[in-house]
Order: C-alpha cells, then sequence, then structure tokens
C-alpha cells in the first residue's frame, strides 16, 4: 500500500506525522507537509466571524507570499480559537518553530490548528512536535500526515488525482464542527503542476465551491476551516481545464469522505436541486433539505417523509412555484431524477400514488439520493449530507460519560 | 377549574371540542370557535413557500372581511397541505358546511387543518365534525376546543390576560414541523376588547414577532401556521398600549408553552444577544445559537460549551467584534448578564477561568439562561428554544416502529 501510495504521490514533497504529547491519548498529533521548493499557494477559509489564530496567520501569510510557501504543520488537540492576541503570538510562533526545526526560511510555513476551543497552544509539545516531525519526513510518509490531523474522525481521509503529467494528493479532517468544542474541517491538496498562485486561487476556490461548500454534517460551521493547496512545480506546466477538473474531483472525493464519516452518519444523502430561479437558489434550497433535523432524522428512520423535505424547500428563501415542485428518490449517488430505479413521489406539487414498500426500500438503503426540481428556471445544485442519528446524540450531547 | 375557567373568558364566545373519526385513534379532532357578533380579525401566517389550501382561504378571508369573520374551525389529524387546487376546494367547502352547520353566514368562518401532509381532506367527517361541534357549543367549551388541536403535543396549551375591562384568551399546538408529516403551529386568540381591525392587526404582529417568532424546537417552519385574533368588542373599548402588552404576554405564554413541550425536550433554554449593531443582527445570532445541533445537544448533555454558542453568533451572520464578546450562564428563565447567579464565561471574546463544577450545576438544571453581549451597537433580542435529545431522535426517526 505505502509503496503504491509513494509511486503516486506528487514528486517533490515529504512528509511526516508524529506524536508531541498535545493529545492527552497519546496519538498522532502533528503533522508536516514539505516541498523542496519554493509552491505557488492558494487557501480559504472559514466566513466565521470568530476566526481562529491559524486561520488570521494563514489569511496573512498566503496574500503575502504567494509564491514563497513551502509546506505546512498542522497540530491536533488544541484548536488555538478564542485565544485572542495571545493565540495569535502563539501561531506566529509555531510556525516559526517549526520553521527552525524543519529548515526552512522564515515565513515559509503555513500553520493549522484543530481540537480543543479556549486553551492556550502547548508551545512546548508544539516546538517537540516540529522537531519529532524534522527526523521523520520522508516522501512516503503521507498516510502518517493524514491520521496525525484526525480528531473524532474514525479514519484517515486521502485521495489521489492526475492531471496529465502532474499529481494531485490531498487529505483532509472533520466535518462542521463535530466534537464538543472540537473545531474544524481542515484540508492540504498538494501538487507537483507548475500553475501561476492566481490561476491555482482560481481553481481552488472553483473546486472549494462545488465540494467541500456542498456538504453538511450538522450545518455549523466552525472557527478553523481551512484548506490550502501547495503547487511546487516539479512536473511542470498542466492544461488548466485539465488541471482544475482534477483538482474539482479530489476535493469531491475528500469531501463526501467527510460526509460518509460525520458524527453517527449511517447513510450518505445526495441531494439534487433543478429547475431554480438561479444556481443561488438552488444551492438554498439543497442546503436548507439537507441541514433540516426533521428531514435528517427521518432518513435516519428509513422514512420516505417528502413532505419534510418539500417543507424545507418551501422556507429556504428560494423562488418556488408550488404548482411545478417535482420529488423523485432512488438509492445510490447520483441523481434522483434520471436514475433508472428512480420512484417519483411528488408532481405539479402534489403527492403522486407511489408504493410505499419501494420508496421504504429505497430509504432503508444506505445510500439514498433525493432530486427536487423547481420548474422556476435553470438553476441547479448538488449537497452531500448524512442522517441525523442517536449516535449523532451521543457523541454530541454524552460526550463526557 | 371550568367554572374558573368561564368566568374569565372573553364574552360572548362559544366554544366547543369534538372527536369526528378523522383521527384514527378516536381522538377529539374539529375544534370550533364562534362568537355571537362579528369581530374584527387579524392573522399572520407562515412564511412557507408552499402554504397549506387553509392558509391560502384565511388570508384571503381576512384580508376580504376584516370586520365580518365570526370564528374559526379547526381539524386534527389531516393537514390539507400539498394537495392543490383540490385542497383549496376542499378548505372552501370546509367553511361552507362549518358555516351552515354553525348558522353561520356566508365567508364568516375562517378555517384551519393540522395533521398529516399529502392526504386530501375527508369532508364527510369534516361535515361530522361541525355538526357535532354545532350540538356542543358552550361558553364554558374552551378546554375541550384546546384539546381537539392536539398532535403531538403532550398537553393542551391555553392561556388568559386581562387588558382593562377585556379579557384575551388563546389557545395553541405544536411547534415547528413537530411530528413525522404533521405540520404546524396554531394558534387562536380570542377577546371582548372593542378594537378596530387595523390596530389588532398590528397588535398582533408585534405580539408575534416577539413571541411566537422567537421560539425554535427544531428550525423548521411548517406549511400550516397560523395565528388568528378574533376580538367582539362585548367589553367595550381598551387602551392600546394596555391592549398591546397584555396580547404580547399571552402571545408569550402560549409561545412558551409550545417550547416546553417541544418533542423531546427536556429543557427551557433563554437566549439573549445584546450589544449587537441592530435588533435584527440580535435576533439573527440568538436564533442561529438557537437552530445550532450542536448547542442543542450540548444543552441537552448538561455541557456548558461556550465554544459553540460562540461558533454559532460567529456563523449567524451578525456583525462581531471578535475582541469584544462577552458570555453568560445562568439557571433559570431571565437575563443571563443580570442574574444574581450569573457566570460569566467569556470576556473580550475569550474564556474566563471559572469554576466548571458552577457552569456544570447550571447546564443540570432544566431551566437556563444564555447570554451573549456582541459589544457592537444597542441591538438586543430574547429566543426560547429547547434541546435535542435522544427522544426528539425517536419521535422524528422512528416513529413507525
Amino acid at each position: 500500500m505505502e509503496a503504491r501510495l509513494s509511486q503516486q504521490l506528487p514528486r517533490g514533497f515529504r512528509f511526516a506525522g508524529v506524536a508531541a504529547g498535545i493529545k492527552k491519548t497519546g496519538a498522532a498529533d502533528f503533522a508536516a507537509i514539505i516541498s523542496e521548493t519554493p509552491c505557488s499557494t492558494a487557501a480559504t477559509f472559514t466566513r466565521n466571524a470568530f476566526p481562529a489564530a491559524p486561520v488570521l496567520y494563514d489569511r496573512d501569510l498566503v496574500k503575502s507570499n504567494p509564491a514563497g510557501v513551502r509546506g505546512v504543520v498542522i497540530n491536533s488537540g488544541c484548536a488555538n480559537a478564542c485565544t485572542g492576541d495571545e493565540g495569535l503570538a502563539d501561531a506566529a510562533l509555531m510556525a516559526r518553530l517549526a520553521e527552525d526545526a524543519l529548515r526552512q526560511p522564515p515565513r515559509t510555513l503555513a500553520v493549522m490548528s484543530t481540537g480543543v476551543i479556549g486553551p492556550r497552544l502547548p508551545m512546548d509539545r508544539v516546538r517537540a512536535g516540529a522537531e519529532l516531525a524534522a527526523a521523520a519526513l520522508s516522501p512516503e510518509a503521507a498516510d502518517e500526515a493524514s491520521r496525525a490531523i484526525m480528531t473524532t474522525d474514525t479514519r484517515p481521509k486521502v485521495a489521489l488525482r492526475e492531471a496529465g503529467p502532474a499529481r494531485l494528493w490531498g487529505m483532509c479532517k472533520g466535518a462542521g464542527m463535530i466534537h464538543p468544542n472540537m473545531a474544524t474541517m481542515l484540508a492540504v491538496i498538494v501538487t507537483d503542476a507548475a500553475i501561476a498562485p492566481a490561476a491555482l486561487d482560481a481553481a481552488l476556490r472553483a473546486a472549494v465551491d462545488s465540494s467541500f461548500n456542498c456538504i453538511s454534517v450538522d450545518g455549523d460551521m466552525s472557527t478553523n476551516d481551512t484548506v490550502l493547496a501547495l503547487a511546487n512545480g516539479a512536473a511542470g506546466p498542466v492544461d488548466g481545464a485539465v488541471f482544475a477538473a482534477a483538482l474539482t474531483a479530489l476535493c469531491q472525493d475528500l469531501a463526501q469522505q467527510i460526509v460518509r464519516d460525520g458524527e453517527g452518519a449511517t447513510k450518505f444523502i445526495t441531494i439534487g436541486v433543478s429547475g431554480a430561479a438561479s444556481a443561488s437558489d438552488a444551492r438554498v434550497a439543497a442546503k436548507a433539505i439537507a441541514n433540516s433535523p426533521l428531514v435528517k432524522t427521518a432518513f435516519y428512520g428509513g422514512d420516505a417523509n417528502w413532505g419534510r423535505i418539500l417543507a424545507a424547500v418551501g422556507y429556504s428563501g428560494a423562488a418556488v412555484d408550488p404548482g411545478k415542485a417535482q420529488l423523485w428518490i432512488a438509492a445510490g449517488t447520483g441523481d434522483a431524477s434520471s436514475s433508472a430505479d428512480r420512484l417519483q413521489l411528488v408532481a405539479q406539487g402534489r403527492p403522486l400514488v407511489y408504493s410505499e414498500e419501494r420508496a421504504t426500500a429505497i430509504f432503508a438503503g444506505s445510500e439514498i439520493a433525493v432530486s427536487v426540481a423547481l420548474g422556476s428556471g435553470e438553476g441547479s445544485a448538488t449537497v452531500w449530507t448524512c442522517d441525523l442519528s442517536h449516535a449523532y446524540v451521543d457523541i454530541n450531547g454524552h460526550y463526557r460519560t
């Protein structure tokens, strides 16, 4: 597995994942990814009004040095969020300590943190993590890096794609706010494509918009969410469209892994909305369905509860013609309205006579697709989500017991 | 109880609650409230884009005849929602049948429905309900009426207030979307105050805005939500400000009863936001806290998880200065920031050192107040909500088992 993986990894990157004692469990909690050469860099950050210190640090770093970043270090176990000016100084110190230990010039490493909100970073352990990572760096250790950023994730999440001569590898963790006080969706994507910072930024924004921004576990947006892309150019130039498609596919792969590993998730739900007045309206309607606790509990219970789905569309704010709405369900992950096995439940805003047995069979599966057509225009969107289960309440309400 | 109640009820109204066989259980499912004289009428309706047929019917009725409505009939067990043109015809026929049976002129009765979305109204049973109600009408049967509109409510919800010489009585049911396919928050308020339709409308909108619009069980807005107010003038004129205050207090009483009877609710939560850039911003921030599944599960688990609360404010869209946020908690239902027993957890956007024991004791209670100050202006808002429990998932996910 490792041998095969390293053959497919982008050239010119080294990885590490080590245990620095930041997590009380002793599990791996410090990751590093270092490029042999400076990278084109792009990033998207949480829009939460309480951004964590590493978000503020990276936002400034990427803006001021978009062609000179050489890597990133990430700790899990402490989010360095809601920590004020001291937290910002800690984030800067974390970067400096890592640059020293990993022998990189100043202001060339990004920093990310994920874990408990509130406490300060234990800087002695951060320093130890950087030193351990320096000793462990290897072109093969991508898997170790992906494990070191886990918090409540039950498994590491990585994906690989190719774009002409170039390779793309990405890792991510978390979904929404996940664990009590555990913040964050983090993703790092590295590629050996040669691409200018502005082009990488545009490609990343488009990819994130149709991947990480299309998933919902519980509708909460954390203080630390960050997607960082580093392109070191080792594989030479790539076709822009090919690269953009590969980056989007990679991000969708990672984003869907987050949903499948969502807290307490037992089902993977694909929600398509078409016929909206605009793409924005379609997104708003699809997210309203995905975020509705009533819809999510119905998925959990295996109940083909189309009334809740239409009601969510109805309060979403999307323009709706009540007399034109259509709704289909199907097993699997595609577009329910064009699935061979689709079952239409609603036409012209009214319920059809359908087989409850077939509807229940579809909703009993672990992958369910729902498609709503609004009849108001050409806008469409797809969103991925999971169900809301007893386990979600256990994890988020009773984690101390 | 009945004797005392009827002495306090507004003069000139008769009530009925009967079992017409619309509910499969045989429980009471048809209510009527009839005034001896025409009423000033006002109503507020769901903003859901799929409004149910009775919403469309009543909206037109109240608009066209705001001084001539004489009562309302309500069925539970069938929402008459997502039923298209046939449903609209059914709603009109329900009004006509009730006007016949209850000997009222045409176009003088409003109609409401709550229950399963999708099915057509069983018109023979609606007719039977109207005839049974006509036989049962009594000035004392307010309690029976309040029971006949229940769906998953575990108890009837009524409230009484006085405004000078006038009395106000109200009943309501439901919260958000409550049960699978069970739609609706419905409220009817009757008063013997003499008040013009326009003044009643203004008073009702203000009262609803600071009561029913300030509660959240699961963030879902049903297709049928309606608040109807009927004023028959039997007690003569009232002071406008006194009436408005009484109406607001009555609506807040009813709204809080809905939250306390929310599906699976084990705790009653009062969320205050102050120091916002505007009242609208304060409302948005308070609702984001109230609707966050992570916050609601933390309340359920008794975990003083201030990080989730701040994060919800952060993604709410309200203007926030991260360095100025403050957060208090307290037991009870008041304003946590001014409670004698308040515990401040956050100042200047950062966690204070506080007693985890005291915080846990506060969150272990059945009534919890949270107050957030944003430091951005003078806007404030209060929202009431409940926790998200295993029972909520049971009720909404597994209702068939």
